[in-house]
């Protein structure tokens, strides 16, 4: 389904970075949602480049909502989010368009779209589709809050430097939300930004890693095998680009685990089922526990970087050397988070309209 | 799609561990691919418990071809197999029926199910569903391999202990799917046993992680956003029980990377583009670029274990402590290897059918 | 998606008419409802041959559940029906093997598998795979009705004989489902049987059409578009073999109707919403107004005739004379109204499932 | 999925009558196909109201091309196109909103949307939301007509006004395609537009049955039971308004034949496979045979007419009476042709995607 995601809730992204403009059809969201248009500037201002840790090309996503909101509130019919291009520099590419940047999409691009695909600023690989995704996402955000439903990502290591664990998880979910930088313990924020910073300036990246919880959401959502919830939730997670890494509570820390360490027991406290733990994330056997879920995402060093590469040139097979020009980011995550965010809410909308019925999240009616 | 898995291929699986049988229906293979019975038994024997780092109960295995092959080789149409169930000691299961065991899919097949699920053996959710896959799985690795496509898996980490890396992965395939247990350097496997052994005899059970490579794959193979390979192969890849992390190339590892190290330069030699380093796992943008598609699965440490545990019983909400019964593994690495194997086979043949149409795998006509 | 239908409820089928047999996996069905095998066996005799009006080929259709049904109730996880094949006389294909018989897909399966099909009674093709369906459908049939959602067919012309049409539909529904031959006005009957025989006896076959109504549908199911009730349900009916057009309501009849007459004018009795007539069949817009959902089948002559006929050699695309030999049937229609009911009500299901979430059927906990 | 269609190759549409626009995207075309505006908007003017046989209401249906177009050919990535709404008189509908008008979905909206739904011109069902499919529709057709296939359709009957049958296929889909009113017969046109007028004149409306032929279609695309080329075919073409029959060849008018006449008896002729008749419409078992695909669909009334209607009042569920104001079509009939060929072109291209790979449609390198 390529650009698109979804059974009863879907999402629908198209777009190029240097084209006429980007956007997301919502299809499926229960009628009856209140739109908050201020909600999701804010979002989109979560992922917009900020400072010296960003690029330096600015967007205003000013978006525009073109159909399924009526009087402020979802239809049930598709809504349609543009987002129009504005700041865009594609003569910086026109030079450089036959040789494949490393780590981006260049060369797969060529070689399934035989040269037909719009290579400036990468085109339909672009980071910038993501804005279309935060949009959408937001009103997925808004339909899962009125049910209790919270998510929250923050930055668990950037360039080495680590935050600090979940803590009380629907505290600190809404304390993430509430900050530009998204650490949970804000000693960690100059740090992380000064090592982006002493990447930027060496014509360098780093990477990262993402940790997401969501809160409320009940037990008994998500299928055994294909549909796990850990499976559907990857599927779309590895859709956004840099990230090459999902792991669902301990994840890979298992592998080094006993069972007797590793097994969540489960508790009861006046009929309030729990687990004392927390390492299955939330899901055993594909299926929700009523825990919070918890993942992480690896999120891979910016693939831009200024220092010269070898590479290829594609119109020649022959090998050249690279120096990009252009304007980039020496670190995505943190604009990265509220994507995360965004895809989580989408996926979890879906699942949870399938699990209940596609008026689960159906507004007051007024 | 809960059970079934794929578009132009599809996998449709079913079956309890303590009911009349398990099996799957693989639909969408080219025709003419020959079905060599012998070599399906040999990979179901891959998976097999064996000696005191598994389970007990010996199974059959015994399977039979329903349908969809006809003189030796695939129909085009679907391939049912059935493996019945034979050495069931569903007794084990009754006591403890009411108790979720940590770890398991008891207590959320509960939530989700309301207590008509099948409880003997995990039912739905157990492991041996996955003889279905791998039976499936066979046929799908048949036919990568007349295409000059090759698939291996090698524990690369079990209770701590390491194995090398793949270096000569074409070679290092070859190699570890002659291997009864898997590990790349042979001198791993006894200190591994041991260690499962020991774990065992305490009544407890150990993970790890499986790395698997797959060697000759066309660039040009998988979508941007939500069908990257890397979305389709993770969301198969965590139905099978146990494993609770994805990562692809270098994964988590990538988020303590500069972009200078983590980008793959590009290089061409006579005309044959490859990179220098394999950071990516082979894709780029969601898309294959040529190079082995190398990954990580986190297995988590078998929940079945001896040692008494804390729980509730499902039936009153209350606490109890657990003693498990029955028969049960201290580690499914060394099993689940193959069952990574024939799931990344059929995501593979489903993802080049639908690039290259449904002949692209056909068989010779005889 | 080729032999798996549906997304919330889903049925995949899988066998050929003189392999090992045939069967349908049923996904999706909420848990804990009662399986009675006895209704099974009953929907599979509807289908059975009977007397001069249908084949000699007399199968047994003994049916096991090897899966998914657990303590005479459905446990909520795919249920596996397995029908093995008995009365098989393959010999009589194998002469004829390479002549295209007119009407049926011997040519289109030798384009799309090469050879490689199993040309025994048409294989995959064969109407035989249909009793997987109706044992399915048996399951989904008695959900409905936990519900008080029933479905009937009726034979509305046969041979040129036209039945009466529905007129109490609740009632209608009722009775047709007791009988044999399926007409709501007994006296049709035989002129309907011996025009069968008529043509049986020239060698030679006919068609009809069903006419199906569904009672009980909640309003609100379905979607615009593209998941129109009509479009979901006639993609699923239009695999029935010999099914060649679907009609919902009047259907090409609103072809001749002005406006004013083809509108069915809402009418309101004490709060409850119902239309004065029902030319649209109970769908407006693609969505269930709450009256009886209407809807015919055109059926095709059966294809296989003892007449001389003209076609091509396939192993020479030469022209050439067939007579066909084996046991065939003269007419199908008797037999297909069961096919119809059962493939309506596993769509329906799904549909509903969808709409009102995956407990919408769940069973009354024992 | 609603709003989307399509594997391989899918459409997503969205919009409203009277909201912001309207458009699609469209997703999975082949990369290097030229898109020729020149005919997507000659394509926009066949589906266009023209003098007293249509609404009075005009758009402009100036359409743009947000993504997925780069210098003049597809790019292989998602297509946007975008159509504003301009000319809405949105005034009209506020005084009778709560009237359900017969045959439309005002009631079925607000059995599902619950109030929510944008009521103005029917919102999301208005059949302006075809235009996004006949653009898209318009890009899908030139990439057939590259690999020599063409679609045309013509009115076969319009208000008990009958057309010529096809002749030859080929050339009667070349004229027909230049037509503006798509009648074989040219002397048809005049009395089906009388008829309209008439219709019209009392305040009335006609409905009829388009006829569809699809020429130059390889033999082996369409797979058995359920995504038979039929069932595919019909599941999109329902989700056009006022559909409510599909038949293929002789579809209903087979139920009157015997076996020995509806058979298409194969011939050969040099090598070249043709049937003498063309009965089954081109299809056998779901899968072409290489003969023109021909169907038909019954169109009904379109259900605004200016006669007083018996309905409810959706805030009372009260009997009340109706009088529909605005601008409305007498007929769609002849509008409506241009989205059938769209829809099929769409859902042809995706079956020829997924049979042959997704290259199939490629454009040459330029």
């Amino acid at each position: 389904m390529k650009n698109t995601f979804g059974t009863s809730v879907s999402v629908t992204i198209f777009g190029e970075s240097h084209g006429g403009g980007i956007g997301a059809v919502l299809d499926g969201m229960a009628p009856g949602i209140a739109v908050d248009t201020e909600f999701i500037t804010s979002q989109l201002d979560k992922r917009k480049p900020k400072g010296r840790i960003s690029t330096s090309r600015k967007e205003g996503d000013e978006f525009a909502i073109v159909s399924g909101v009526f009087n402020g509130r979802t239809t049930g019919t598709p809504i349609c989010i543009m987002i129009p291009n504005s700041n865009t520099k594609s003569g910086d590419y026109e030079k450089t368009k036959d040789l494949a940047r490393p780590g981006h999409a260049d060369y797969t691009a060529q070689c399934k779209y035989h040269g037909f695909q719009d290579y400036r600023g990468g085109g339909h690989f672009s980071g910038r589709i993501t804005a279309g995704l935060v949009a959408a996402g937001a009103i997925a955000i808004a339909a899962l809050k009125e049910k209790g439903i919270t998510v929250g990502t923050h930055i668990k290591k950037c360039a080495g430097i680590a935050d600090r664990a979940f803590e009380n998880i629907q505290n600190d979910i809404e304390y993430i939300n509430t900050t530009e930088f998204a650490v949970l313990d804000p000693s960690r924020e100059e740090p992380m930004k000064a090592a982006i910073t002493a990447a930027a300036e060496e014509g360098d990246s780093v990477g990262g890693i993402l940790e997401t919880a969501v809160y409320g959401l009940p037990a008994g959502v998500g299928e055994p095998w294909f549909d796990s919830f850990e499976g559907v939730l990857s599927h779309a997670l590895f859709g956004i680009p840099a990230i090459k890494g999902v792991q669902f509570g301990a994840g890979f820390d298992l592998a080094d685990m006993r069972g007797s360490t590793a097994n969540d027991a489960f508790r009861s406290d006046n009929g309030r089922v729990y687990t004392a733990t927390n390492n299955n994330g939330g899901i055993n056997g594909g299926i929700t526990n009523g825990m919070p879920v918890v993942f992480s995402c690896a999120v891979k060093p910016t693939p831009s970087i200024y220092k010269e590469q070898a590479t290829i040139d594609m119109s020649t097979n022959e090998n050249s050397p690279l120096q990009i020009q252009g304007r980039h980011d020496p670190a995505i995550i943190h604009r990265a988070r509220v994507v995360v965010d965004s895809v989580a809410a989408l996926v979890i909308c879906d699942m949870l309209a399938q699990r209940f019925g596609t008026d689960y999240f159906i507004g007051e009616q007024i």
